[in-house]
């Protein structure tokens, strides 16, 4: 038997993956629940078919997993309460609109004609009064412009172009004299300031508006998201407001079933008397249940026993605590001992950033930065802050940086710079997660490396004085230790010697190798070129001293890499093919380039694998 | 003027915290705030000072953070209830208590006598009716082993020992006739079974317990962390029942002022008529507030204004979702072409792994893997599955497993199994954050390197046949590359070669190092030796055709390592020494070797800096 069409790749990974083949099996068991009744009181909801049953998952990426019916439409009916909350909260603001409508949950039943004695407000936007009110605040200015509003809105969420089911809209306008009386009610107490028929009729046609289970679940993954719909990547409500919508779903979402919702499965949801169930995992899930059978409080059975369901198999519970899961935000950290810039430095400047690198202590973070975790990253930089006066926090590995945590990064910078300590911020993000720009009294470096070789710098000027008046002539080259006076002569007298300046290339990638440079003074760095970056990328970077272009001694190839001066230089070249000739006038001056070369390779190992090490921590 | 006492590095580091600072700032900007009225109710009550005023803050590692009046003792009244009704879930099961106490939220006062109709029972914990009903169900037996039963276990959460206000008890216990009659209803209607008028005396006891705000902020900080207290590290509750305990608190906890309790501040809370108010932060922290002044509603102004304010200040809300906060619990991936084991290869060995290398897909995980991340994780490696016949995961800076992903990681495993291809699970932690044994369909191997070895060699085995029956003669040793046929017999002739089993050691650290050892077959790995760890690190493992301890021929030198035998092996070993007798036989044998010598460092160098560019990304 043979697939009509070839399943995509995306298609075969989906079924292959565990969580569709949970879903399967949860559609699967819960088609045999029974009990419930399809709801009546608008004629046509009553002609659902009990049987229909949908569950559908959405992610923060987009993928939607879905199982049995997820093609039949219903109406969204009192789902839509929590959707037009938000578009209402966007439009006005929330000041304006918790005046006209309170956020209490009220043990009353969702059609109830009562409203907050003190204030005149509907106790909630979930409760019809309160839904009818919000409705009117949407902005529009004609009932039409609203409801493109709303429409649009409510495509937004879904990721779907809405209509209305006419027979079920025509239904609820015909049935809808307890909602009008509440309408009235509510422009009684200046809740309402429209046309109570226009404001009824936006109502009824919003609670008309046809779903599958799939649009639900991508409209809850859409709050879950922050209020960016996850596949199609559009906005659909402030960021700010999402939290004020799911706070109310979490309250008032369930009828008078709030407490044994929040005991039991804990996500902010809601339902409607078509059958649909949403729920929200902030940051994780959008969960939708479509099955008409409705319970006595008006909530669909098998939608409320699969969320049910799906949280205890999962422990899914936002309340839900483990103790071993505190998470430490310092990955790693080392005191400089432990780390160099890839800057190649001679012995001498080597031992003078040695004697100096318990001045600074590095902390790695990773993970989301919350404020617990900075709280403790604080408290740990602050403990080991008076026995140093640099401090580099790398951020690379963060995933990013929750608001909360922003004003301790603040303090801890104040902090430090009061007592006369440098704080320096390598690799950290631009913004927090909620998009603003994190601005710090501190240094900051695009990476570690830069971090570090600013910092040694430091350290060599404050010891050594400028490094690029630094000059290292040729008999104390790492590459020409132990050679005898009369041998470096000779190495002399075959090298070329010239001063470049900064911007200068010894050498190009793709040329041959068949030279090594001695830097008598300057720098110089290594530049690999990458095709996707502008400006490639730096290896090393190498001060007096040291040998560069040096594997052309090894092997006769050709370039690896650019070799750019930093600073004006001296540079005395030797071609490789002189060496045979200097070994024949000096017997063992090979054997010793070879061992001082090896020696240098053994030593840059030794660090390689001693950063490997921290990193691998 | 001089400190008294001379601060402790702690104190020190605490006092230049910011979130010491900012609690200081937010107890000086409340105290201007003034409104509301004390409890006058019990007549005891009445003689609070209406400005003492204290707000404590306690993390997770038992930090705590404090200003104002925290010496101050005061009654804990209603804030005992979810404390009560976790030692009664501890005591009877979730389910039993579910059966004499419900948990819905209800509009009524505290101290209403009203039940649910349906099943009598008390409407939830947090009232005095379920509070009372809760009572009961303590283990003990006798009331004096109840009471012992409550005031340890409020001194596990507080960390202190308790003591009681005998003048409140007395005078509660005096115009206690309300709650009286709820005792005899609780009893009339089988939710209370033993003597009225012990489980009275005992509710009343309780409510009359001495707190200060920092003890309620460790005992709420105990619930943020799972059921452990922070500080003192002693179980308080079981961690299946925090959830339990925090959603009555969300729901029920602020009497009727849920709704706006949950849209403005969102956290589960309780407050108590003497002033205080605790607010916990799961995972994170525990607050506690104390302000005798009461709102009408019964809550502590001040109280309800600090958690507003800190919640406020740091975004703390646990509904507000930030779009870019998605974590990818992915940090690297690679396939085996950018990673080797520490082991050292021949060259045609490497080449055998670099064509194999496709065939092997690594994902190194880091933070938490929660459900929404082991989802997108999974989806990856079933994407690039059908590619590739092995699969890494390396998890050694995963931060803890969530019990919601460990059903997908199972999953993962048994979809991977079924199409043959291996999963490897490297650096996993044991168990999952709940204390659950984690075992899973895969290989495991404690660290990567490990796992790759044991790849490398399926590899080799696969393709060049068992590899420790492998020879390979002085004439292909890395290090003699190039030597005559004269000078290989010249080496071999100066070279002591022996057979030598599993475990002998060539070479111990601290030995001087004279020799160089050339593995003919066998292997031999280098181990460092730590002082904490029994069997020390392996920091390398090598293959016929390598040089081991070839650091001899640069210095002389003591081993910084013992070199081991893995396998019986067969060793070739020169001594140093030797060399300059052979170079005068040979002239430029010397060179060659030193120039192979800086090859073989050279690409190791080169492997590593790769290794360091994977680890960084």
């Amino acid at each position: 038997m043979e697939h009509p069409t070839a399943p995509t790749d995306d298609d075969a990974t989906r079924q292959r993956s565990p969580v569709q083949q949970y879903i399967d099996r949860l559609h699967l068991a819960h088609c045999r629940l029974d009990g419930g009744d399809v709801a009546t009181y608008i004629p046509e909801l009553g002609k659902a078919d009990p049987d229909w049953f949908a569950i559908a998952i959405a992610t923060m990426d987009g993928q939607v997993y879905a199982a049995g019916d997820t093609d039949v439409q219903f109406t969204i009916q009192s789902i839509s309460k929590p959707f037009v909350y938000g578009m209402a909260l966007d439009d006005r603001g929330a000041d304006f609109v918790l005046e006209r409508v309170g956020v209490e949950p009220t043990g009353d039943p969702f059609n109830s004609i009562t409203v907050d004695e003190e204030s005149n407000r509907p106790f909630n936007p979930m409760v019809n009064a309160g839904a009818i009110a919000t409705t009117g605040l949407l902005r529009g200015g004609t009932a039409e412009a609203q409801w493109q509003r709303i429409a649009s809105g409510f495509a937004a969420f879904t990721g779907s172009p809405m209509t209305v089911d006419e027979g079920v809209f025509g239904s609820e306008n015909v049935t809808g004299d307890r909602n009008r009386a509440i309408a009235y009610l509510m422009r009684n107490f200046g809740m309402i300031d429209g046309d109570v028929d226009e404001v009824l009729e936006l109502y009824f046609r919003q609670c008309s508006l046809l779903v599958t289970a799939t649009d639900l679940a991508v409209a809850a993954a859409t709050l879950a998201a922050g209020g960016r719909n996850p596949v199609t990547g559009q906005r659909a409500i402030k960021e700010q407001h999402v939290a004020n919508v799911l706070s109310v779903m979490q309250t008032c979402g369930m009828y008078d079933f709030a407490g044994s919702w929040t005991y039991d499965v804990g996500l902010p949801a809601k339902s409607g008397v078509s059958g649909g169930v949403i729920a929200v995992l902030p940051g994780q899930l959008g969960i939708a249940v479509f099955s008409p059978p409705l319970d006595k409080r008006g909530n669909s059975v098998r939608g409320i026993e699969v969320c049910r369901r799906i949280v205890r198999d999962f422990d899914l519970h936002p309340l839900r605590t483990h103790e071993a899961a505190q998470t430490d935000v310092i990955s790693r950290r080392y005191d400089g001992r432990s780390v160099r810039s890839t800057r190649t430095l001679t012995l001498s400047e080597c031992d003078t950033i040695e004697q100096q690198a318990h001045r600074l202590e590095v902390f790695e973070l990773h993970g989301r930065l919350v404020f617990a975790d900075a709280e403790q990253m604080l408290r740990a930089v602050l403990a080991v802050a008076p026995a140093v006066d640099t401090i580099i926090l790398e951020g690379h590995r963060l995933a990013g940086i929750d608001p909360p945590a922003v004003p301790l990064i603040h303090g801890l910078a104040r902090s430090l710079a009061a007592s006369g300590q440098t704080l320096v911020l390598a690799s950290f993000p631009p913004t927090d997660d909620a998009g603003k720009a994190l601005v710090f009294d501190a240094e900051r470096y695009p990476d570690l490396d830069v971090a570090l070789e600013s910092w040694e710098d430091r350290m060599l000027a404050e010891v050594l004085g400028p490094r690029d008046q630094v000059t290292v002539p040729l008999s104390e080259q790492e590459l020409l230790r132990g050679l005898s006076a009369e041998a470096i002569a000779a190495v002399e007298g075959a090298c070329t010697i010239g001063q470049l300046d900064t911007g200068a290339a010894l050498a190009r990638e793709g040329q041959d190798a068949d030279s090594v440079f001695f830097l008598l003074s300057g720098r110089v760095s290594v530049w690999l070129r990458l095709p996707e970056q502008r400006h490639g990328r730096r290896l090393a970077s190498f001060g007096a001293g040291v040998a560069v272009g040096e594997m052309a001694l090894l092997e006769s190839s050709t370039r690896s890499a650019d070799l750019v001066l930093e600073a004006p230089s001296t540079v005395a070249e030797l071609r490789v093919d002189e060496l045979d000739a200097l070994e024949r006038e000096h017997p063992g001056l090979k054997a010793t380039v070879y061992a001082n070369l090896a020696q240098t390779l053994s030593d840059r190992l030794r660090r390689a694998n001693g950063r490997i090490r921290a990193l691998e921590q």
